[in-house]
């Protein structure tokens, strides 16, 4: 049966990258079945709902989801997206390519981010004109599940250079109670699994990792710890444009560049694919096309080192030319 | 009448940078009077408790308090110290010093972070055997406590090359209620004050700043967010080595280097006295004594380019030779 992919291309240059990818993945002999669908600014506009509820059920209902970027409504569209694919973890890899100007180009980490609750589960309330509060929410089964996850990702060979073990991070010296239980579940599945696991306050992470990347391999954080770590990482690898990230569901997946909409080159033709082709990478690898992702990932390295060059990498390739070159080198 | 200043060594390398920061403070003729008072993980071991109450209260009542290190105990010590001296906001300044090794040396950031509440304010619970909860507490009041404090500091001229404006960092994209109220409320103070204030979220912000730390100056952030972002900088500058903080209160103030207890060199007389002895800067400061505080920097800069260099940065002076080289050119 045909895996049914929901392409949803959003705003800005979401536009140009997703359609990229989609070219990627028809490239092979694959039968899948694409089906559009929309969300964002422009459908906001439109029909005054970011996310159409239509939209939601098709993500929920398909194998897998390729997105692109959505402006002012991007926390609108991708947490209620995250939700439909029922994800319990954000895998994002940051890795400096060579050939690409980056501030630490040893940098070769993954962050597996918890993707359902910390702050993200959000019950806030205004409880008088001075205070307003919001419920963090840790849970023994989430963290348990991201893991189980991180055990099974070193075990399978693909953190980065083959690493066998993880690095926990967080900050339970002061949410000892929230943080406390995520970094002891943690730290316990690890054990019952014989994963090495070792772990280091987010703050001292946030110092280290820029001192040195190589002493980090994948690297399990709650929500927001994983949001702004891994764009702590993104930083050092020479931005977001690179950056594919999936987020894992039981049985469905999403899949999305890192970036934004960049609204400055939009609708130009020039915006850098490599994000989102990485991205189609990953969709492949979860649904069971492993060797195929891995080709978009050698053709995507080969491009960048030796190939066609967008403007944010210094060179004066449209989208297209860039595209046409991974497909070429298949 | 003299100014009393409460001297807690703690542990580790604290019990040799301290007194090197007393010598510092000792050379000028003012008229201090020195307390001295424990905490830290040896004094929890010979009384069971890691701030002594007889600490605590010494604190509260004293002018400043100049605090090194502590080790385990660290959050148990630092916090309600915080708590004692009323400090509503703690000032770190992140700057790349000529002649030290840094990543990105055009780093020269201030960080003003509240110093109170989100997730600081701790209330936790255990709700269930599966679920712990944590209320992240903002208010008006204390996010227009801080704006205040950065209009002034702008205004004063204490931002890095005198800039006049600030950047607010948050994440009231997914925050709404609470770091939307944070950053309502100081862009609100910051246009009545006529004070320039832009804004970045905290995850943004943590890309940007090691590809171009250069566009920052002057940052205000929630608590946690100031701790993570504020270390992320430690790491573009070199370390945490050289780093002092302020936590500043409304007639009190507790001065501390960034760093730690540094084990692996503690006992040695090896440490790097340079963050404790700008943390005094910071104090002499805050205790109107602008012009010494200013000769201090001046000094530390000077041997920090051409001076007696402890191991940390490639030398094997000791921290006495480095104390006294300060001293010598202050
Ligand atoms: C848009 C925003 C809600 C989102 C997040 O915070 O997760 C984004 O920063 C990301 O990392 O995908
Ligand atoms: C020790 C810890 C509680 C503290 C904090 O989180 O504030 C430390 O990281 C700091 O930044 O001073």
């Amino acid at each position: 049966m045909a895996d049914e992919v929901v392409v949803i291309e959003g705003d800005g240059i979401g536009r140009e990258v997703v359609p990229a990818a989609v070219e990627v993945l028809e490239a092979f002999d694959i039968d899948f079945e694409f089906v559009e669908a929309e969300a964002g600014d422009a459908v906001k506009e439109a029909t005054g709902e970011a996310l159409p509820t239509e939209t939601y059920e098709t993500v929920a209902d398909a194998d897998a989801t390729l997105f692109g970027a959505a402006g002012e409504t991007a926390a609108d569209v991708i947490l209620p997206l995250r939700d439909a694919v029922d994800s319990f973890v954000n895998v994002r890899p940051a890795k400096a390519y060579p050939g690409v100007d980056a501030l630490r180009p040893e940098t070769d980490v993954v962050f597996l981010r918890e993707n359902t609750e910390g702050v993200y589960a959000g019950h806030e309330d205004r409880l008088s004109e001075d205070l307003s509060t919001l419920t963090r929410v840790v849970t023994a089964s989430a963290s348990r599940e991201l893991a189980e996850y991180a055990c099974e990702f070193v075990g399978d060979g693909r953190g980065p250079d083959g690493r066998d073990g993880f690095t926990v991070a967080h900050k339970s010296n002061v949410m000892r109670e929230t943080d406390g239980r995520f970094r002891r579940e943690v730290l316990a599945v690890a054990e019952e699994r014989g994963v090495d696991a070792d772990e280091e306050l987010m703050d001292a992470f946030a110092t280290k990792l820029p001192l040195d990347p190589s002493q980090y391999g994948v690297v399990v954080c709650p929500n927001l710890a994983g949001d702004v770590l891994s764009d702590l990482a993104a930083g050092l690898v020479g931005g977001l444009g690179l950056l594919p990230s999936a987020n894992v569901g039981h049985e469905n997946g999403l899949f999305e560049p890192v970036h934004g909409t960049a609204p400055d080159i939009a609708g130009e033709g020039i915006a850098n694919p490599t994000a989102a082709v990485l991205s189609a990478a990953m969709l492949l690898e979860h649904l069971g096309h492993v060797e195929e992702g891995g080709r978009v990932r050698t053709a995507v390295e080969s491009v960048l080192s030796d190939g066609p060059r967008t403007g944010d990498l210094g060179g004066d390739a449209t989208t297209e030319e860039v595209t046409a070159a991974i497909v070429d080198r298949l």
